[in-house]
């Protein structure tokens, strides 16, 4: 929303890859857009590889509006994940070095779902407490994390959110962070992000983790059949029954 | 996620167009491919004028898969809403026309968000209950329908949601309401929406609806300057103090 850059403006750039589960980009970027309309000195920026459209999981096809040249030195990074396009990105060299430098900058490094995982495989996570997917969350612990199973967790510089529909709840704590309570209250209240879910709240005594380990671990050969080394390493922390 | 189309495939369309609130639309998809994922009857389309990339309001571009000729007979119509490009839409003959046609065979036709005054501007809230967001809600009298201030409202063949976040809640209703609450359970523990909102749920109290009707006046007579007659019925239900 913002089209001006300037050398004081907060750039909060969100990177996007192949085939990744677009609500996991398009909620926090949903909250910190309303950031950056009402508090000018923010804006945000969608960053790829390049700007041409690319599939998402989901049927909509995405586009970024920068490369990642283009968006060198960004205040924050907001990682989205997915399914087995997103374990085959952890050895996108291209999108690990973007990571690793804006990291090197960067007031904060953030990811949603198992955008933690690339995170992680940039060497970002290492010794911190970090959160991602159900599914995924004993992975971390193969990328030099300390496992969380809460909503969002942020260690130093490094915010990750857990799956999918977190990345909203750790977006608005994010603006509440950054610019206050009012701030976030007044864009909550624009998303209108009143949650009713009509069957209410997850139900986690009924969800058996263990039992996805077998279709994880398809998945994760699928993504890393080439890379070895990464994918024992991660298939040997999916929790066993 | 579904790419074999049979005769009996329910499709789901999800219309975009240059400008929309991109939560919008990806929240009610991303519960929906989810359905698609469960139960292979369902595939979502995403439908535009043409397939090329689009501006959103919040710098991720866009692309539909399918044109509107490619999709002629969906089961279910997803309408996503926004500001001033949404406001434009209600004249697009061209987007009004493919939800007139595919309201005649649609098992329903749902809108979020501000996408129910495209669903009026086609005239189809004729003498029904709907809403939309908080902002725009007295506005849908202009189209013909009766305002409701709930987070989805359905009356027969269409379903509305309140702003941008309640597609989710509707979605979630709708693939309920399709394949019971197992199916809906599932959709909702995948994407993990148990929301954790930092400051809670929205205190209505404090929200000042009328205080926005100069802003919103102004915005439309941006979008609809070339339409009078139209601007003056909509403008004409905007709240006064």
């Amino acid at each position: 929303m913002v089209s001006i850059m300037t050398t004081e403006q907060r750039t909060i750039a969100f990177v996007i890859y192949p085939g990744l589960t677009p609500l996991d980009i398009v909620g926090p970027l949903q909250v910190l857009a309303g950031l950056a309309a009402f508090v000018p000195e923010y804006r945000v920026a969608v960053v790829a590889a390049n700007t041409e459209k690319m599939p998402s999981d989901s049927g909509l096809l995405l586009a970024a509006e920068y490369t990642f040249d283009e968006v060198p030195d960004p205040f924050i990074v907001v990682v989205p994940g997915g399914m087995t396009p997103t374990l085959a990105a952890m050895t996108d060299e291209r999108l690990l070095r973007y990571l690793r430098e804006s990291a090197s900058g960067a007031h904060l490094m953030t990811s949603v779902c198992t955008g933690a995982l690339l995170l992680g495989a940039a060497g970002l996570l290492e010794g911190r407490r970090a959160t991602t997917h159900w599914m995924f969350v004993t992975v971390l612990a193969a990328l030099g994390a300390t496992p969380a199973r809460e909503r969002w967790v942020q260690d130093g510089p490094v915010l990750t959110a857990a799956g999918v529909a977190a990345g909203i709840d750790m977006a608005l704590h994010l603006a509440q962070q950054l610019e206050g309570e009012e701030v976030a209250r007044r864009i909550q209240t624009m998303i209108e992000y009143d949650p009713e879910p009509p069957l209410g709240s997850i139900d986690w005594s009924t969800v058996d983790i263990p039992g996805y380990t077998p279709v994880l671990e398809q998945t994760m050969r699928e993504a890393l059949g080439e890379h070895p080394e990464l994918l024992e390493k991660l298939v040997a922390r999916l929790p066993r029954g």
